[in-house]
């Protein structure tokens, strides 16, 4: 089973909202922090997209969160952030907290199957998240292991290859209908689990199972169950 | 923290004895479970050799071993294995035991580093590994991130970058001085601990340090005891 991780397994918008205020208030900003998680989280897909049109070579998620945070300082005034600041404020993405079921559900998954993330993060970053979050991984497989970022087909397969398994004998497990859609699409079982509050209360996208998914669970300790019962 | 794995923190010999001998004993076959273990163990060198120099581009060590066993077939008789049971003793690589401070002493490391494996062996195998012995990893590195196998000087430095760390700021932690000398001149410190019956009770190599290793441990708990002093 392999499994989607932003908003998925943990909460980066709370994650890098209140990171990125404890860092921040103590070097005197005062701003939305909500918003900010937002707008750094909003340059995440346009950025991805330079790599998957091959219109630049692969690099991982952690350098683009850093050229993303640049993009977005004017905005929220914090131009005065020196280079080393900026480089301590972009580990706020080691430090997400998982969703409250997550870690008790992939636990109860691991008795069951192989499990490891296959996200758009770097491997140095899944291992940190791991570490923060107490993450029951067996191993790390997605973008780095793909040179490629989801939803192209290469990080599905490849991540499959990697863990020696038939893309048929593997789970994609997510809160969002896209990725769900390309991990069919090559071949893979699929799990829906909404995350409605991932955006926060007023979230429009990915509230509910759009297609007919292998496994429609309400959260992780829900899939565990499911996947107990077969 | 990387750790080389055969040998270093499960013991192979035994693993591959005892899973070789419940397996073919079904099949009414009786020989030397260690000098079969040890017959497999020796072609492994010599295969990764071809990759190494060039000859041959990467292949996952699991096929490496498969293709191993074929070879040593007919020395032990068993020339009448099917095709299925041979792919099924081939997974006699992802059941090795720990040694027995193994699991404790990583354990106690992770407390004060990442932990992952820069082994030869893959991600598939290595996943098993973990799950097989409850190794706390934080990541898997090694061979197949580097697309090469140890003692090439990538396979420690795309370990390390894989990782998100300098080769200074990574530890390598081996029973075998070769691989210690190796991820030196890339850069790394280095961590020994013997194991004395790796190969059986008459093993000649690999019994003490060699050189002025950054750490010299007697066991990994002892490791870890010196780690928590730094």
């Amino acid at each position: 089973m392999i499994f989607d991780v932003f908003g998925t397994v943990v909460d980066w918008r709370t994650g890098v909202a209140s990171y990125s205020r404890a860092f921040l208030e103590q070097r005197g900003f005062e701003i939305d922090w909500f918003a900010f998680a937002d707008a750094w989280r909003g340059q995440y897909q346009p950025s991805m997209e330079r790599i998957r049109s091959g219109g630049r070579g692969y690099v991982p998620l952690d350098l683009l969160h850093r050229e993303n945070l640049d993009t977005i300082i004017p905005q929220f005034g914090l131009e005065t952030l020196s280079e080393m600041d900026r480089n301590d404020l972009n580990h706020a993405w080691e430090h997400l907290p998982p969703w409250p079921d997550s870690v008790a559900g992939l636990n109860d998954l691991h008795d069951h199957a192989i499990l490891a993330p296959c996200s758009n993060g770097s491997i140095a970053l899944m291992a940190r998240l791991k570490r923060f979050g107490a993450l029951p991984w067996d191993a790390i497989v997605g973008a780095e292991i793909a040179q490629d970022y989801k939803p192209q087909a290469v990080a599905y397969l490849a991540s499959c290859k990697a863990l020696g398994c038939a893309p048929e004998g593997v789970m994609m497990v997510a809160a969002h209908n896209d990725d769900l859609h390309a991990a069919r699409e090559t071949g893979l079982m699929t799990a829906f689990i909404p995350r409605p509050s991932e955006h926060g209360i007023n979230q429009k996208t990915d509230l509910t199972a759009e297609s007919d998914w292998t496994i429609v669970a309400s959260d992780m300790l829900d899939l565990a169950q499911q996947i107990g019962r077969l």
